[in-house]
């Protein structure tokens, strides 16, 4: 693979990125990669240096991917609140082969790499941040818009979402039966909707 | 090790649970169960006969213990639902060095096999299951003592509450500042306390 190759770069990162979110980072041998992308070991190499810094380049696209399905789904959304509420229904919604019946990847790669790769754990908690202000953000537009009360905090109403968000796709990952995920969902967008300031 | 040695048995599957727990599966070498157990590789499988089976029996051991632990804080509780309350609760009061601050074995395992390793996949599941079941089994208690409605359901609730304590114990595995996890795992016990039906 050449610098010259933009668009195979790119398919190849999509490729190591659903690959490693499989099966993890310490699982995936080269052979996996070599088989996956189609590539042979000296030019996995050459383009991308070590498995490492592959695996890096995947959960950069993982994040970023993930963070702008999230904001399009804000940009949809009624409102601030229901953006969130609604956030943790698709979840149930799910297409059977969606690759997201796992685990986050974030999730994955703190579990996998924590006591073993400091770099890419370190990468991760950066990612996690990044998310958990994302959430933070649509709390504090819903504050303003007179959604939540005056003395709500955002920020704690993140790390509480971003814990829902995590169990449930560890639910989906367990293999939740999908009556049960459901009203485990519908559970959790609940308490966000019990969050509403009522109108007088 | 011979099996006429059963103390010494013991202590290597402790030795075992600890080193798979922190490291994974995957990323636990043959090398780091020699150093660690003080044993030689013959001994080893002579003992054990694979890495696979001496996982499986440190699995067994952590949810034989999480299991005891669990239910011999709900002999001490006031109450069955001030259990579940101070089970939430116990994980912020966690000694710095407490292995328990890192992710629960079960929930690593899974997320470690789910795509490499299904007989101990599959073993997790089971194990998951069960404790949700201990759950479940306090919460009916809780509502046969007149703590819960009687349209309460058990089984509903020990499912948001293993999602509950999964995602807390996350945020541990994370590395959450004190603080806010002091203030996310109350916001999870107050939960179970607005449960409780109100005296008249």
């Amino acid at each position: 693979m050449s610098r010259s190759a933009p668009y195979d770069r790119d398919t190849a990162i999509d490729a190591a990125m659903a690959l490693f979110w499989q099966k993890g980072f310490h699982a995936t041998s080269l052979k996996d990669l070599e088989a996956k992308l189609a590539m042979k070991p000296g030019s996995i190499y050459a383009a991308f240096t070590s498995k490492e810094k592959l695996y890096l380049l995947a959960l950069e696209r993982y994040f970023a991917q993930s963070r702008s399905g999230f904001r399009e789904q804000v940009a949809r959304a009624a409102s601030p609140l229901e953006a969130m509420a609604d956030h943790l229904r698709a979840y149930a919604r799910l297409a059977p082969n969606d690759m997201s019946r796992q685990a986050c990847m974030l999730t994955k790669t703190l579990i996998d790499t924590r006591a073993t790769d400091p770099t890419i754990a370190a990468m991760t908690r950066d990612y996690l941040t990044a998310i958990q202000n994302e959430f933070a953000a649509v709390f504090a537009a819903a504050k303003e818009a007179g959604e939540l009360a005056d003395d709500a905090d955002p920020d704690r109403l993140a790390r509480r979402f971003q814990a829902n968000v995590t169990a449930l796709r560890l639910a989906l990952h367990q293999g939740m039966a999908a009556k049960d995920f459901a009203q485990l969902s519908e559970d959790m967008a609940a308490e966000i909707e019990n969050l509403r300031v009522k109108l007088a």
